[in-house]
C-alpha cells in the first residue's frame, strides 16, 4: 500500500467518528457530500481519500456506513490491538486515562508512570501505575509501541529518550517542547498552552476590528 | 501591525515557553540558533518571527532573554487581561481547569459550564461553575471572549452558537468535530482521539518496516 501523509491519517479518523455518530443516529448510507459537510472539506477529498484505503462507495447509495466504519477501522487500527503507555499522571495524565479508559478495545493504555511514590504502584481509571525507574522493562515486557507524554516541559526529553530505547515507535506529546529523536520515531505534538494562547491572539484581533468597524 | 499567521503565532508562542524555561535555568542571553535548535526550526525563521513582532537581538549578544520575553507577551497577551468560558466539566474539563488553574495572569478561565446539576454551582480549581442554561449571559456580562468545548461530539456545535451567540470570539475545541461557524470565530480544533490514532497508525507502520528490515 503507498505510504499516506498524516493529514489523511487524520481525516480518516475524523470520518470514522463521523460515521459512529451518523450510524447512531440511525443512518444507514451517507453520500461522499454529506461526509465532506460534516468534515468541512470537499466531496473530492471525501472520495479521494476513502478511494486510497480501498473502499468504494455507489453514486445511487453512497457509502454503506456499517462497510465504511469496518474498512476504516481494518486500515486504522491494528486487529491485533495495540498498547500504549503514559507518563506523568497529573490532571492531564488522569484526564488522558479518565478518557480511553475502556473506548478503545483496539488501542489501550496499559501502562502509567511517575516519578511520585504517591501515584504508582495503583490503578488509575482501569489502568496500572509504576514507578518510572521500571519503564523501558516493562514496555518491553507487555510489547507496548505507543507512548503519550503528559511530564513537564523539562522532563520531557528525558521521557522521550527512554521510550525510544524501549522500542516505543509513536509519541503522542503533551509537553511543550520540540522532542529530538530518530527519524523512525512518529511524533504528534498537542500543545494546549499554544493553542489556547492562538486562540486568544486571534479573538483579541476580532474584537478590535469589530469595534474599528463600529466606529 | 501586519496580520500574522496563525503558524507564526504558534512559533512565537512555543518560544516564549523556551525562554521561560532557559531563564529558570539562569541563562541570561541566547542566540537564533539556540532557539531554532529547541523549536526544531532554522535559525532564518526564528529571526524572521522575532523580527515581526518588532524585536531584534544583536549577533554578538544574540536576544536578551529578559526583553524578548517581554516582547512576547505583549504581542500575544493582552495586558489588560482576557477570559475564558469553559464548557463541559468532565474529565477533560476538569484537567483543562486545573492546568490553567493560576498559571496564566493575563489569560484566566473565568466560568465553566454543565449540564450536570452535581458539576454546577462550586468552585473547580478555582473557576466557578454554571448551569449551561446561563453560558451566553454570564459570557456577556464578564466580557468572556474565548471560549473551551470540553462537551462531547454531539453538543458541540450547539455550545458553539451558542459561544458566537454570546461574542466570543475564538473557540479551543477539543470535540471530535469540525464547527461550522462565522468567518469572524477563530477555531483550533485539539482532536486528542485522532492524534493517537495518528500516532498509532505510524507506529505500527514503523514497527513493521523494522520487522521486515530485519527479515
Amino acid at each position: 500500500m503507498p505510504s499516506i501523509s498524516d493529514k489523511v491519517i487524520g481525516r480518516l479518523s475524523l470520518y470514522q467518528r463521523l460515521l459512529y455518530r451518523l450510524k447512531a443516529e440511525g443512518m444507514t448510507n451517507v453520500y461522499s457530500h454529506q461526509l465532506a459537510s460534516l468534515s468541512r472539506g470537499s466531496a473530492a477529498q471525501v472520495r479521494r481519500d476513502i478511494m486510497a484505503i480501498g473502499y468504494s462507495g455507489t453514486p445511487a447509495h453512497g457509502y454503506v456506513i456499517d462497510e465504511l466504519i469496518k474498512s476504516l477501522s481494518d486500515f486504522l487500527e491494528n486487529p491485533a490491538g495495540q498498547k500504549a503507555a503514559l507518563v506523568g499522571i497529573g490532571n492531564l495524565g488522569r484526564a488522558i486515562l479518565a478518557y480511553f479508559s475502556g473506548r478503545r478495545p483496539r488501542l489501550s493504555i496499559t501502562a502509567a508512570f511517575d516519578t511520585d511514590p504517591n501515584r504508582v504502584n495503583r490503578v488509575i481509571h482501569g489502568c496500572r501505575s509504576y514507578p518510572v525507574e521500571n519503564m523501558v522493562e516493562i514496555i518491553r515486557e507487555k510489547g507496548i509501541d505507543i507512548g503519550i507524554i503528559c511530564v513537564p516541559a523539562g522532563q520531557a526529553q528525558q521521557v522521550a529518550n527512554s521510550m525510544g530505547l524501549a522500542g516505543v515507535k509513536g509519541i503522542l506529546n503533551f509537553a511543550p517542547v520540540r522532542l529530538q529523536l530518530p527519524d523512525d520515531i512518529y511524533v504528534e505534538d498537542l500543545d494546549v498552552t499554544t493553542a489556547l494562547q492562538k486562540v486568544a491572539y486571534f479573538a483579541r484581533r476580532e474584537s478590535t476590528k469589530n469595534k474599528e468597524v463600529k466606529k
